[in-house]
């Protein structure tokens, strides 16, 4: 799959810059080729998605229609009508969720933290531009306040425009949306939320700040006491590097963390995790503290999460239990 | 993608036949359209998997060298050896196995039904021609006799051949290996069986009996009392009324059965799943029945398969939950 980038060389650093620097040029390099490489990956109505993160295989996608396509101040979006998922979000050329299996992410990324704490009364949303974990956060009972922070305000036009089944979530009475950088947000908000949750793509591009130390400090600083984070931390076939490299950033903030994970076809691998630490040195993760029934289930229109989904979502096969040890 | 079978309306029925021998029609036509795609889907190295099964979205992976390549007298054969993959079994234009991956399959489809059962002295195996399901079940250190019924001989050969890691399971002073159809085989072998466990592709091609009531009727007479049967048994993701119609006809025959399932990232939606029956009408399938140490997990070169992801794999999401129930 060639990639057509003349301008490239622009881009390479030339001289010693410092680490944030080189990491940042480095950014825009990944950025720019895979914008070049979204562009040439739409052939013959079949999108292929393709990133360094998981070289040699790739995912793709039979497309009807290009519903929207747009370059944002943060990255390229798509979105897709395809014949057999329903409508897709595609950002700088990974698919980030589609209508026919978003709900499994959406409710696991939310349900899995929340239902770790004894009180998730008030909590922060850092990314989920589609506003899919507001749906589901919104859906908890003892949730009363959501702030939401999502840097990329083109994300969330376009999903209230083309993807109303999540969007749907920014419509909730609990909601308070920023557009901003969530770095920047925390910073100014200390010891006010119960469960943070980041809903980030890949780190590669905007996201990549989200998978490093700092920011795991400045969510442990905006947690009150007992408080809980979960983040999106890739799978464990493709990148158990990056999900080993997470927890232990996680670990060194956090006296309690672990790793989860949930079944997404549409992800690389067909599967995606989650790095859930606890300021609560005794927390039990596989215990929700709420147990719901099949009325709640059906109540809450949870067609992946159970109580006993919760339990089973930590359970590790035995080389990840072995490598995250 | 377009297909290239100039031949094709030859083998289309012209005059009304009997249900028998239209299936039969339908499944050399399948294998035809199968065999040209997979033909035009290698293409600049990448090889894309492509079957009606799963329709509007296809993995590819990318090929270092194809390895062996026929036609045998009951489906296509390829290996190819891949950048990521490493070794790669493809039949009928299907993968079958990877050598990154295909571990967690062959542990599962093999330990799951032997830790149901008691006490597995005595196993038959239909299919698995790779080899890597005796692998496992020898393993098992209550089992005694393995015999092994696998229908194309060259599936055998080329898996010796190229794909050593898995076909060491032939090696097994355990196992008796018999060339020919498992219907036939089970006709002559009744009550002889403590697990049976089929290792089938997918219901198109030469494993399409395997997926029906009177298949599952002779496991039934071929199995011991309170025998166990485990069958490949496709996604929920993809194939939902599969799975469903495959349990219906597994409780048809079982006074017990129920599904589980197995993270296999290059399978189609990145998992698959089994439909376990068994004659016990009081067996508790989540209850392994040798719980395994971590010690006996080394000793035994378990990398995915643990006495906790036993119990874990039965706790099914939501929406399959409901469609099974």
């Amino acid at each position: 799959m060639p990639l057509v980038c003349p301008s490239l060389e622009a881009f390479i650093p030339s001289a010693p810059l410092d680490l944030s620097s080189r990491i940042n040029k480095l950014r825009i390099i990944i950025s720019v080729l895979i914008r070049h490489q979204t562009m040439d990956t739409l052939k013959n109505n079949w999108f292929t998605e393709t990133c360094e993160l998981w070289p040699g295989g790739t995912f793709s996608i039979e497309v009807k229609e290009v519903l929207h396509s747009e370059k944002s101040e943060y990255q390229d979006i798509h979105v897709f009508d395809t014949k057999h998922f329903g409508k897709v979000l595609v950002l700088d050329g990974i698919i980030q969720c589609t209508e026919k299996d978003e709900f499994s992410y959406q409710e696991m990324i939310s349900f899995l933290p929340l239902c770790c704490h004894k009180n998730p009364e008030k909590v922060l949303i850092v990314g989920g531009g589609d506003g899919g974990v507001a749906r589901e956060v919104a859906k908890h009972p003892l949730v009363k306040e959501i702030v939401q922070v999502e840097i990329d305000a083109k994300v969330i036009e376009v999903s209230k425009k083309y993807l109303p089944f999540m969007a749907v979530g920014f419509d909730s009475p609990k909601l308070t949306l920023h557009v901003g950088d969530g770095f920047e947000f925390m910073k100014n908000h200390s010891q006010e939320f119960d469960v943070i949750i980041t809903d980030s793509s890949d780190p590669v591009g905007p996201a990549v700040s989200l998978f490093q130390e700092n920011y795991f400090a400045l969510m442990k600083s905006a947690l009150k006491p007992n408080g809980i984070v979960c983040s999106q931390a890739g799978t464990v076939w493709n990148d158990l590097e990056l999900v080993s490299n997470t927890l232990k950033i996680c670990k060194n903030q956090f006296p309690s963390a672990t790793y989860a994970y949930a079944s997404v076809p549409t992800y690389p691998s067909g599967q995606i995790g989650f790095v859930i630490g606890s300021l609560d040195k005794d927390i039990v993760f596989d215990q929700p503290q709420l147990i719901f029934s099949e009325e709640d289930e059906k109540a809450m229109n949870l067609r992946y999460y159970s109580s006993a989904i919760h339990k089973a979502a930590f359970v590790l096969p035995t080389f990840v239990k072995h490598r995250l040890a």
